[in-house]
């Protein structure tokens, strides 16, 4: 067996150690939720990244990796991004979801164009995990509509998100082994300021979608 | 379509809620683990919860019930037992799954041999996970095997989860709508003394396997 691509093998940790921390913050918003027909909601969409955690873990251990070490590198700095913007109710709780996960899936998503197949559909897969998106948009239009004041507060809170998940950015690239740099440039023609307008204008749409602002 | 046996619903209603604060408590267990191994192993444990949550939930919907109605009355209960035996770290979290999770299936089996086909098989089963139960075993074996002192602190917590599971028994007993009394009578020849020197038995037996005492 060939020696597996430490690029693939840090990125695929990378994305793993993602879905163990949504799992982790959907199970902790599933708390606040104001009944229970939402909390048994939320708590099956945190059961369902558990299983896209399964399909990359067992991706990384057939690439000869274990799952652990490939995520070690980015517990720390995912771990502060959390910390740094816990939501103080259901309400900032559901925005995070919809404004913070949709981003960093468009960002890993643009590097996993780089990947060979079977990863790159692997990738995109489990990242394409709509359904909870759909349920944050829902609760948080239906919020706006019983009081338009709270597109002010939750509009600043999604600037907020943003603004520690660039930050957040720049510590997963330090937490990085090099590879994630390495498997961007790889990219056939990578335009980062591109790719960077890209995101913001897809980060917009998003929340235009929903009643908030940026 | 007859109307829905209301104790048959109650049972189920119990029994889903039960899976909804497995997967809960797992999920915040998870947060405590020593590594990200056992982290990941525990979050996947606690998403089967929700696959079994998911199964009671449908067959409750199919007998023209909601699940969150059903769920209703045992949530005060139910929480007030965890609000009473917040583990302080991974050892207590693990026997307190071991031992509290044990207790109450053992007891909802009983109350479930009551039932009619399909039900009873669906309660036995997913009541029958018995993968958390071997992982907790061997942790709390692990530990004492580490340190023989351990084995007197999680004894004395165990004594203290019972007690505290009884009275919990009480509080489920009268947040219920007469249905599982209704149940627990209907069983032909019941003898309720015996069925708690069963329960009784079994958890000795379950305490002397991991070197834990009564």
């Amino acid at each position: 067996m060939t020696a597996p691509d430490p690029a693939l093998v840090d990125l695929l940790g990378l994305v793993a150690y993602g879905e163990l921390l949504a799992f982790d913050r959907l199970a902790a918003d599933a708390r606040l939720a104001p009944d229970l027909r939402r909390r048994a909601a939320l708590s099956e969409m945190a059961a369902a990244e558990m299983a896209n955690y399964r399909r990359v873990a067992d991706r990384v251990v057939a690439l000869g990796a274990l799952p652990e070490e490939a995520m070690g590198p980015y517990v720390g700095a995912l771990q502060a991004f959390h910390d740094s913007t816990e939501p103080k109710d259901w309400l900032e709780a559901v925005t995070k979801a919809y404004v913070g996960d949709a981003i960093t899936d468009d960002f890993l998503g643009e590097i996993a164009g780089a990947l060979d197949e079977p990863d790159r559909r692997l990738v995109l897969d489990v990242l394409h995990e709509s359904r909870y998106a759909e349920f944050a948009a829902a609760e948080i239009r239906a919020a706006i509509a019983a009081d338009a004041r709270v597109a002010g507060r939750l509009s600043m809170w999604a600037r907020r998100l943003v603004g520690e998940a660039l930050s957040q950015a720049g510590r997963v690239a330090a937490a990085d082994r090099g590879a994630l740099t390495a498997l961007i440039g790889r990219r056939e023609g990578v335009d980062v300021p591109a790719l960077f307008q890209r995101l913001t204008a897809v980060h917009t749409e998003r929340m235009t979608a929903v009643g908030l602002n940026n």
